[in-house]
């Protein structure tokens, strides 16, 4: 044989534009047709159709922004009741010039804008809408996952992803913001490598390698590919919610 | 049809450990057995495999630690020898503490140890023997890859990854610090969303994307994984090499 492990993304056509409070999960297994789901499974949620789910919009004209709002987005050059909004969903601001605004967001992970923005975000014509997170992504990937288990009788994992930069490295890839059902962080210390010795790599960010996985598939623009199904050799043997890869910044050594 | 794109990552078993010289094409091409390779098929390669091939070792007997790398060891409890063999590869010193020695890379990537370990390097009982990355990723990509095509007349992509740690979030993922025959950094710019406007989204790292992807099943441990097959959804249609995801410091937002 081959091969020793395989994993395999499928990304879902036919799943539909959402509309707040739609049946996202009877939409995934509408699209999955005639595929069975099968325990260990897992399935990668973009970001904003959670988010749209879950009514995650904010109306940009009810904002009314604070004068703290105001002179930071006259510095970054952004609308006052945008920078309101990304303000209240976050703990700190990391970088402001003209045109950026870098935040450690509320849920710990530091990027542009709290993770808002408008694009893919449908706009009715009435309001002027911007797309937050889930409130608890976590809490998002849990729900989802046992509505899941209670229509189909099959323990899928879920993970929530976005796709965020970084420093060091150009290009965003994607990050697992909610997890349920698998292990976000693989402990391997005490592991030994080929040769009997410690490893010196300890901890592996899996959810988040999975999020990458599914955001080759997803891509950025009009695809429309919000879902994507994930089969192989996936760690679903205990289950670490996607919180826990968010360093601490006392134990950020790389600040 | 349920799936509108796929992409399958295999672990390829039967590679042996690898000595210096050795004809990794030759077991990669040996361990694929009956699999044929195909024209837009990815390999995904460990760093620790190509570095080992191109007798990337350094005997630490053979060291001896500047002033400098004496002053840092003592700082970082590190053995001096070591030290001064990171900093031969490093261009500047990021962070410097007990246990903890993060460097910028000759190469533009920020990481600890500059990517030098002992795991899963056998020692030989006549040395101690640490192991660099590669002289010339990108290079060493494309000569694999040109040597692939050369034999058996596919066009591969080549990606060579390893695990690296990150700022802001626990556990380590893979990244492509070479990359042949694939678009390492896919640009978005002035690519509609699902609703005409403009991406906000612009660069996406794909080649770190698949990098992490394949990282799942090469395990960092005992299992002697360094070889992933990637089939799909790739973007092979430009190719721009893995040092083009490397951030001008001055162009880094983050730090």
């Amino acid at each position: 044989m081959a091969f020793a492990r395989n994993l395999t993304l499928s990304a879902l056509t036919g799943i539909p534009p959402v509309q707040p409070g739609e049946d996202l999960v009877g939409h995934i297994l509408h699209a999955l047709e005639g595929e069975r789901l099968a325990d260990g499974d897992a399935l990668v949620l973009a970001q904003k159709i959670v988010s749209k789910v879950e009514n995650r919009y904010v109306d940009l004209r009810t904002v009314e922004p604070s004068p703290r709002a105001r002179e930071l987005a006259h510095q970054v050059d952004k609308d006052p009741r945008l920078v309101e909004v990304i303000l209240s969903e976050s703990s700190a601001v990391v970088r402001a010039q003209a045109g950026v605004l870098i935040v450690a967001h509320r849920l710990g992970l530091v990027l542009a804008n709290a993770g808002i923005d408008h694009s893919n975000v449908e706009q009715d014509g009435k309001s002027e809408r911007v797309l937050l997170w889930p409130q608890d992504p976590d809490a998002s990937a849990a729900r989802i996952r046992q509505e899941i288990l209670t229509r189909t009788g099959v323990s899928v994992a879920v993970v929530i992803n976005d796709s965020v930069g970084r420093p060091f490295r150009n290009g965003a890839v994607g990050v697992a913001i909610g997890a349920a059902g698998i292990n976000s962080l693989l402990d391997l210390r005490g592991t030994p490598d080929l040769f009997g010795r410690r490893l010196e790599v300890t901890e592996v960010a899996h959810a988040d390698e999975l999020a990458s996985a599914a955001s080759i598939l997803m891509g950025q623009a009009a695809e429309g590919l919000p879902v994507v199904l994930a089969r192989g050799f996936l760690a679903i043997d205990s289950a670490r919610p996607a919180s826990v890869l968010t360093r601490e910044p006392s134990r950020d050594l790389f600040r």
